[in-house]
């Protein structure tokens, strides 16, 4: 080769030395975009779910009588500041710091190194408040199941249990990457989040038995809520969470297949609900020739807890009929939990353990990659250890500091009797 | 030339094709990043629509009295899934199906092949969810209207062909590129989506007759909601959607002159709305010597409308103005349609349809580009397609399975005779 | 050197000169991407803490007499409206045009001249807007202290002094760029937002004088609230907002730094409010032997407004340390002000000018490039500008136009009176 060949080929490979240099450097979407896109995904998501705090508190402040309304306000807002506690103080390590196939995390506060490792993609702190909303979710599934009986400081503590300590073991085992995630797949949390909060809430229902009156000479005697208004309120707050609660939980947002993904999972959360409403208006038509709000408002509920173990990879009508089932359930779940005489004063333990059972075991008709023994599995080890643990942690506050209002604090309301004041002191009758 | 001279001819012109190459490659914003904003837009903007079904729900809730608040809660859940399944069997494809000028779509479920083209520059999905939103939202305001009497299974076979056919026939006229797109303008649906709701409320209250006790020996005779708080709520609830109605129909946010156009966007539906409160806000002073807080909420609603088909080109004073006048027109419209006996319980004719139609000719005043008379053929074509359709449905619906509660019913109250409860059993004195 | 050797190195010179036209044109971000993520923080933000406006509306609702629910609703959407126009039309400009170190800014509506400067890095529509929603904000923490017995009129009248011109004057002298801004910090607007409505609503407090009967015979005579779910949903809004409001004050979103540190804020903001109902919750159920609801919103208040000055140098643990005590400050002031005969309706002095001194003050703590003594400087200098114009002003309101109802019209309540209806027509038992 010449010297002058050379000098010209040296020119063209520097020339593809910079053209390759720049397609490492300038991808499609550069690095730091990728990073404030995902971390803006779970913010925008953090804040809609941490909004489902208010729709649990309007729809079971709706389903409550007017003497246990503010009561109800106030361990919703309680529950959501005990488990940003007590995610803080251990859950979060529970979670995230579990090994490889492990079955418990670490045991310490979050961050306590204060780092913010860039690496991961997404901001740290995002992460934890997407992680923190979702906990926050599962408790107060419970609080609506045990209202207008329960006192607030067992409920508490059992919150703080739950929150910091029984949710976070058994995600760690999924999410967490622990000895489940192998084998079990739940997308945002069907299993995860709303049966754990519906495990927790049924062996609390058992432990502390049905409000007086409920199931009397064999009979039940329907309560109705004090304001399906905010009730219906609820229902819609909860819905507009679950985009964020669903979308968020592909927990990125820096790649056109991402933003791809969020959306056909915002159409399937929204399908699946639309789905839930409208075979629960259907059927409580059908069943009971009258349409049922309250059912209605747990359909929806329902159909968006059906989608959520695998609201990616259905198509949108397999999608509206996960979620029909969904609304199915609750309609056939409600008068069932009556006959067991297990006092649900909001319908949540069907809208979100029976449905979270059932979104769970049907991710393989859509997801191929999934077993159905594999879900089962899951099902199963989940629900023994979390509603084992429930129950072992009711009986021991039940006879220890006892859980459940007196007959007298029951008849004036929780209101009057806990907190010495009423919801609605210029409405109610009584 | 000499083969020195060509070989540093060569490397400069490697050097170049490399800017060059790299120049289209990254772009100021890259392609991909565009993409994910565009999505983002649509997501966002998706969800607060979304939640004006809440909105809705709440300011209907607020506005009926207290013994049909729970169907009117119930018909807008309802509304709001049916709209979701409509949209996805049917209307989507209506819309965009149509040929460019044609008049009509293509029928069909939304994706049927499955497809998500990635040159659209969005994820297929959020858009799908964007317009499905919008459709419901043309649906919540026919529930308004003709609450208090109307039965819920003909309201919502009604609000299955409005979402399903009657929204978007109209709506692929012009955001579908047929024969009124390239003489009309309708940037975010004043005329398309609030019209369009005002023409089927009004012809619905026609065929439906007054509530019971309205107009009685030639006076009318107010008819005062059960809970204007929650009424406000409602409103708040619009109003905050409404930065996602007009803001999101700039469909793409992928460019510095997106974000800007965005931005101005939502401040002129804020000062809209600003305006039309402060106008109903003095006017109802100046006329009764009261402020009317349900009028002014109604304000709030008629001044956004009002902004809706160009929330862009005014300048901000512009905006005060129109959406002041939105506040004047509401204001004005209420005692008129009682005189001609229209019942309209929540005020949504003169706030969507007399304000849509305000909006939409105001529009050459800031957009040049756009006629006068161009905007009275969009106005008037789709007005009396939507209103002409929507009174032969309800014609056919009146006269087959009948459309309107029974006296016995009415005066009970919907919640009782159709749905077997009561909003606030405890509360209201009836 | 040889023309070979000439040749090859302007190859490579070339070459490099590419490299560093890339390195400058294509950085980790994208200029116009980094533009575009700032534009939607204030966008996304600015809704959120315009929500903030439902959610005092809703507090505030919840927290008077049914008798006066309506007018403190109509005051809510007026103020906010108000608000609006006013900085439009002055605000904006005397907050920003004021020059370095100056007392004052320019007067005249916000955009005469339309430009949209590109170079400042965001959407100048997106940052108007974030900053008008900042300022309804304090004037919405005048209306929940002197509800039940202001005007409606003299009420609208101060607002628009409030907003055109008192908040923006002091905002001027820190975020405006004016004398305070080098030795003063705020970061979100403890005082500059917070306490500045909490000084104006003591102001108002102290010249309005107490509820009639809410003081007599040397007692005090507590006034319940009409509906304590409404005001809980209220503090959920709120807290949601909060989100916004200090996560939005970052000011932006365009590097993975501002992700990070939006993130952080984030979560501070939630510990400290999650604190400070933990903090209430404690503090009344030890002090009252009853957890106190009403206190525990303001709790929550507390904390949000306690983390505001300086919500992203805490650690985790020192923001839930902030918020606790703002916690307990609410506790301990609520019962102080009554001793002082200051009769503040929702406790919103406590929350938002106790809370918001607190806050400012401790920012030395966690951030050490500020001062204790240039925090006391602006605290104090912001509190007496703010208190002696708003009393100087609601002096001149009593004493030309009047401010308070009468007491007939006290007697009968402000809906009735001003408005000429009722917030719950069927429910009051009055």
């Amino acid at each position: 080769m010449t010297k002058k060949g050379f000098a010209l080929l040296l020119g063209i490979v520097a020339a593809l030395l910079v053209t390759n240099a720049h397609a490492q450097v300038a991808p499609a979407i550069p690095d730091d975009s990728v990073f404030v896109f995902n971390t803006l995904l779970f913010l925008v998501s953090g804040m809609v779910v941490m909004f489902m705090a208010a729709g649990f508190c309007m729809l079971e402040a709706g389903l409550v009588r007017a003497k246990n309304a503010a009561t109800i306000c106030l361990k919703n807002i309680a529950l959501y500041s005990v488990a940003g506690l007590m995610v803080y103080l251990v859950g979060y390590n529970l979670i995230y710091g579990v090994a490889e196939g492990g079955i418990i995390g670490k045991f310490g506060p979050w961050g306590a190194d204060d780092s913010d490792p860039i690496g991961t993609g997404y901001a740290a702190g995002a992460d934890w408040y997407f992680q923190m909303v979702f906990v926050a979710t599962a408790a107060s599934i419970v609080s609506g199941t045990l209202a207008e009986r329960i006192r607030l400081w067992p409920f508490l503590i059992f919150v703080a249990f739950l929150t910091g300590f029984i949710y976070p073991i058994q995600a760690g085992w999924v999410w967490g990457g622990g000895w489940l995630d192998a084998r079990f797949d739940d997308f945002a949390g069907s299993t995860l989040v709303h049966s754990t909060g519906g495990w927790a809430a049924l062996a609390g229902a058992i432990v502390l038995g049905p409000r007086a009156g409920k199931y009397m000479h064999g009979r039940v005697t329907p309560i109705p809520g004090s304001s399906l208004p905010l009730a219906t309120l609820g229902a819609f707050i909860l819905w507009l969470g679950w985009f964020g609660f669903n979308g968020g939980s592909q927990l990125a947002l820096g790649a056109i297949s991402d933003a791809i993904s969020v959306s056909k999972i915002v159409v399937n959360t929204n399908m699946a609900a639309c789905g839930g409403v409208i075979a629960a208006l259907a059927l409580t038509q059908i069943l009971y020739k009258k349409a049922d709000l309250t059912i209605i408002l747990n359909g929806a509920i329902g159909g968006l807890v059906s989608i959520t173990a695998e609201p990616l990879q259905p198509a949108v009508y397999q999608a509206i009929l996960i979620g029909a089932v969904g609304g199915v359930i609750v309609t056939l779940a409600v008068p069932l939990l009556d006959k067991l005489k297990i006092d649900d004063v909001v319908g949540a333990i069907p809208a979100h353990l029976f449905c979270g059972v059932w979104a769970t075991l049907i991710v393989p008709m859509s997801n191929h990659e999934v077993t159905f023994f594999g879900q089962l599995t899951g099902v199963l080890a989940i629900g023994a250890f979390v509603f084992g643990v429930s129950l072992l942690l009711w009986l021991a506050l039940k006879y220890s500091i006892g859980i459940r209002a007196s007959e007298e604090d029951e008849r004036v309301g929780l209101d009057k009797a806990e907190l010495g004041l009423e919801a609605y002191p210029e409405f109610a009758s009584t």
